[in-house]
């Protein structure tokens, strides 16, 4: 088993608030996130797909094929966008860090599976400080 | 003469549209930037200012008070805001890089010469790809 | 579940020495480490906390109560300081990147469970060339 | 049980091609890595050991010893070296970043034994975007 | 006059050699570089142009004709390519970084001026260690 | 004119006092650097010589002797080593970042012009959010 690991670097605008609480629970929680004009990020995402190299190829899987995929199933949808408003996957669903990472796994591991790997990480770099990593429910992760 | 550099990060939506422009020409000129509903990014600044080294201090400035400034007079403003709507010093200006480094060079010239030191360059990283650098309009520089 | 991981830089001095053993004992183990007047490092710390995402919030735990527990009882006592000589919890500790990933675990893991999160990692890098993780003892960790 | 890591970069040339494909196939299995006259990258490896801390040292194991023999079966082999032509450990075998770090996990498992360690994890980052991990095939790991 | 960068990476393969010379004058000048069967690097590349900002569209230049330009006449040409070998513009030189950023402000200067900017650097890295600046022979560069 | 750099990388202690001076002085003007028992950090020193392009063999200077220089003259003084009590080339020298950079500026200029190079800047990282540009006193220098 071999783990191979893309990357690629998006800029999009979110904002955390849930028009279900007041301004100030919001303020509290989300603190600086919840700016009613939006902020952004350059984010970076890590896709990671696990198998067995193929002995034709020496390939777990083709990375072009796997960016191809990213590229089309989420940079598409998310660079220079805005979390909140513009993206179909996103949509009725708060734009944390954790919950990105999610809705990316849940778009991309189908398409991974049809191209014979099996996703095994997305990670989600929002700044320098932070980021998350989500192995998805399978009890065999990580 | 020795030039002496801080660094700061920082998070911050944006769009590049012009309201007298049709919306192709918006297109045309500024990309995906002009996206309708935002988007953001990292932004790193980079801010260095020339001078003699005290010979009491070792010092050209103290980057304590030259990063208390910042944070007063820039960061504060910035971080987790559009820079279309919610900060003073961008008030009317397109929010380009180029612009927003010229703005952040007006907002901390005279302060930075309050501190004893000679402002000499303002960089600004938007993307991991781009980024400007304004030297003033003194002939001197760079 | 899902993972998230909060990374901070603080500058401080050691040396890897003891004085039970010979000079060349000690040079011969820790090398240049065992330098007598000091030595030191920008030292970066990555702290990894698990669990399942609140729906209420879309985050495992906050970041922002994270960064306050970190810097009260890890930078504020080691940014700036003498790991040897200056901070209570490496008291008695040969100050390695091993021992020292563990005593900031140690420091850490009772105040993430009192925020509700399960301290998954703590990672300490050194140099750019050498890192060190630490996953506690649970057997539930790789 | 705690993880420890040293990084290395070095510089080599590779081309991905089968003399057993016509070159329509190569180009279309292999893409740009299939260039007749070779290309090059600065590879970057991670190696991490891992293993109980010595009380005695505070060291899982001497870095000084693992980059000794890092340098010594690995690095003077394929810095700026030739990986199909050049390297003894990777004849007959397609330099793909997957076979890579298999190859050099399979040259450095037994001299990491014979250091008091166990290998964990051989990392080979190829590319700003692509790296890839190699756990070795027993069933503890990762 | 503001000055903006972009920065690409692409991979490519090369070697220092001179046929005029001995295998041992090649050896004591160009050390490992002079590897027979070829080395090769991630090469990084800064286009950095000059110019003062259209208040209209608060750019220098567009940044997306530059890119266009970098990719048409030099990364397509030199990515996952052999510098001595397949490069038109490198034909007859020694590819040494030096070298390099000469011929690629060669092949860039007349397309920044076409575009209305004017080239003001290029910046080379060929290892994490080593990078390489050339301002072009005109006497108000630096 | 083409400007070649060479970046290394170390670790030492240091502190910012001065004994005339009382505890309240030196903590008002050098902070957390002042810490009695030291502290430290892994610096990143880059040389910068420029000058003509050597036709015969496409160098500006040979970095391999260029880094032969700052080994043996910097980086074998200073690296795990105390700035304030081990250096010979910092004795009576406040360590400052911006003197250290003029320190090693004077301990470099003239090996490098030995070498047929002309020194232009040397650039001292102290931590990810500080540096320091010494060119020297000629006039020709930015």
């Amino acid at each position: 088993m071999v783990y191979i690991t893309r990357k690629e670097i998006f800029s999009a605008a979110h904002k955390l608030v849930r028009h279900d609480w007041s301004d100030e629970k919001n303020k509290e929680v989300f603190g600086k996130c919840s700016n009613e004009n939006w902020h952004g990020h350059n984010y970076t995402v890590y896709i990671t797909v696990k198998g067995e190299v193929n002995p034709e190829t020496g390939f777990v899987i083709n990375l072009t094929e796997v960016s191809e995929v990213l590229h089309r199933k989420v940079i598409a949808k998310v660079d220079h966008k805005n979390l909140n408003l513009d993206v179909d996957f996103m949509q009725g669903i708060l734009p944390s860090t954790e919950n990105f990472a999610i809705a990316i796994w849940n778009e991309l591991e189908e398409s991974i599976k049809l191209l014979g790997g099996v996703l095994h990480c997305i990670k989600v770099q929002e700044t320098e400080k932070n980021y998350v990593e989500y192995f998805g429910t399978l009890t065999q992760n990580p």
